[in-house]
């Protein structure tokens, strides 16, 4: 299978841009080279797509379901107990609409931690795009509970090859205070074993930290290197409440941090210490949580919120220029999981979007990344290419309406008195 | 000219709302009235349109020119360099393709001030919005370009009936530290004389109250007192940097407050101190500022920026929860500028959009007012309706492609190097 993009601005020139298997083979002005399918790039930029790098995908069944409430009582009174009733069907659907959303605003890869993995693994599947996957790992502290989910972690590592390629397992611990230590040290040794990736939250609240130390008379991040677990591997999201000594130890330890803005807004859990990571060589990667916090999964919205977040938090609007923000939303993230995309280059992996230079949010286009930051909205991107096949273009990914119609079912089946169109005139 | 709109969702039911002479007549179950024009409503929520209460709408032509600079650096060496070519056909232009992306966005209303009023308010007449509308009165303390601009303003005004009823004059003065003492007070008195709304720039950033504390030994909000021009007539842009006792003052002459968190926080101006304004009583709306500074003018991304800003600043998820924007952004906004809409209900202007419920941003729909807030994208608005006047139907704006070219052509004749499309096959 193999595309060639024409006439597709990319450096500020024309190029073309020719795509086999899933790779960049061939970058240049009037490529002299035969292939299956043909994109007409004229008057489109070609930029790399997105990596989401923390989501709740399945979440979007919650949308605008609980706001303007406080973390802890969000989740403990609203987000839970609805989360009891979800069943691995309602997580495929719900992943299944997030994606479309993810395609549509220009992501192709995204780290997810939810219930009912195989749920989310076959949306993943069945959607074409690509993502690390984790089980949401809550026992919160008790020890039955604990027992079955790391024989349910256990159980989808060894079938993970049932799984197409899209698919890369990796291991969830919720967070330090919603798994007991023996589940989390199990963790540690699991994801050696077999070097895995841990996805976890990280010092996401003050009270979050306060109890650690309370409780551990450490801080999270102090008690995560006495336990040993502190690594390349770990990928933490969040990270707002630590101090000097506790980010330089995440630097030494080449830690992956998650940066989520509009969650941190929204649900007021802190101001990310961007400067100050950044300056200790930390590699950050950009992220939108699940919708329930969000409440989209649009990498274009958040780079925007990235940005405007730390030029206000620091009284500095030279702070996190257009292309940091542009850069932790591709490269950034993708680095954080090891993937050949984020750049556009021979030998890289055909994760591409086609902008549309003509929407009206990008005119004029004096600088396309600040454009693209500041001003694109998702109906600015045109084609997405994930891993050389096309999931959207013009604006249309095929089978969007049939998953509303799904999705619509799921919830109404979820939530007694909700309506599919909100309204029944009957 | 009527409408009538059929089974569109209206406080949670399938309603009917008529339309006559650019006003709501009746609202209900299944109205049996004619009318010229039938909208179908169903999957779709009517909600009132936006005022957006601060712009500099022709300054699209500067989008993603200058971004990441502080204010005053990037005023005084971009921004007004720039504006110094700027002529009043780039102006029509320059506001017409605003005005294209506000309908777009569900704006029917907006609050200008910008130079070469006649191409504003010619591009307002021919795009069938409708505007509140200031010449920039920017003397930076020369007479002669005071008396000059004083004259331009006297006549404006006494041609002000040339324009139609959608112009609103407004008397401008850009701010304390860009206008002479004399051209203030001239402004204070011909407004009084007229009758007239003062559309201003107040404390916006730290430096410019230090400044003026320094030059005149009072805080911005006292020295307006002292001169007698604090009232209900003055609306103030920004207002991020005041104490106690001038939020009390402000609040005492009922002056009108408009916030504009993008612009502020992508400057780094300041926090504008929303709970303690609302706290004390006074009038606020919401704004996006000029597209240089936001860099959109989509009063949607300004309700979820408005709600977040406040949460992380305050620290406190329940501050500005998702009604308060909109209000801010409905009928905080239109009560600025005395006008008659904001709300659904008969008697009021017919300023109303038809939201989608199928687009994906919005789906599920547990409750609208936090989906439209914290989820919608611009393209999530099928139609809008200024007036009575349907201005969008179906996402499409008739001159879209029109007003296109011909801002391209404006922005290609002052930007020397740019190429319509940001790029040359060449």
């Amino acid at each position: 299978m193999s595309n060639l993009i024409k006439n597709v601005l990319l450096n500020n020139i024309g190029q073309d841009i020719f795509i086999q298997d899933g790779f960049i083979r061939s970058i240049g002005e009037n490529l002299n080279i035969v292939a299956d399918k043909i994109l007409d790039g004229t008057n489109k930029a070609v930029i790399p797509s997105f990596v989401n790098a923390h989501t709740h995908s399945a979440m979007t069944l919650m949308r605008s379901y609980a706001d303007d409430m406080h973390l802890h009582n969000w989740l403990e009174n609203k987000i839970w107990p609805f989360e009891k009733n979800i069943t691995e069907e309602d997580v495929y659907w719900g992943t299944r609409l997030a994606i479309i959303e993810m395609i549509k605003s220009g992501t192709t890869h995204f780290n997810d931690m939810y219930w009912h993995y195989n749920g989310t693994a076959r949306a993943v599947m069945d959607s074409g795009i690509h993502a690390n996957l984790s089980s949401a790992f809550i026992d919160l502290g008790n020890e039955e509970t604990s027992k079955t989910q790391i024989a349910e972690q256990i159980e989808i590592f060894n079938n993970r090859h049932e799984y197409s390629s899209n698919v890369t397992f990796t291991l969830g611990i919720h967070a330090l205070y919603t798994v007991s230590e023996s589940g989390v040290l199990w963790a540690r040794d699991f994801a050696k074993e077999h070097n895995l990736k841990i996805h976890m939250h990280l010092s996401e609240t003050q009270r979050e930290v306060d109890e650690w130390v309370e409780q551990t008379g450490m801080r999270p991040v102090d008690y995560l290197d006495s336990i040993g677990l502190l690594g390349p591997n770990i990928l933490a999201a969040h990270v707002n409440w630590v101090s000097e000594d506790e980010i330089k130890r995440l630097a030494d330890h080449n830690v992956g941090i998650i940066h989520c803005p509009t969650s941190n807004m929204k649900l007021a859990s802190g101001v990310f210490p961007y400067q100050r990571m950044k300056d200790a060589g930390l590699r950050i990667g950009l992220a939108t949580d699940g919708v329930a916090s969000n409440n989209n999964v649009d990498m274009l919205g958040e780079m925007k919120m990235a940005a405007l977040l730390q030029k206000s938090n620091n009284q500095d609007p030279t702070v996190m220029p257009a292309g940091e923000a542009f850069y932790l939303a591709t490269e950034g993230s993708a680095s954080l999981f090891d993937l050949n995309m984020g750049t556009i280059a021979i030998g890289k992996s055909a994760d591409l979007l086609l902008v549309d230079l003509k929407n009206i949010h990008l005119i004029p286009n004096h600088h396309l990344i600040p454009n693209l930051v500041y001003s694109a909205h998702s109906d600015c991107i045109d084609t997405t290419i994930s891993r050389g096949n096309i999931l959207m273009k013009n604006g249309i990914v095929d089978d969007e309406e049939y998953v509303i119609e799904h999705f619509q079912n799921a919830v109404e089946s979820l939530v007694g008195n909700y309506s599919k169109h909100s309204f029944n005139r009957k």
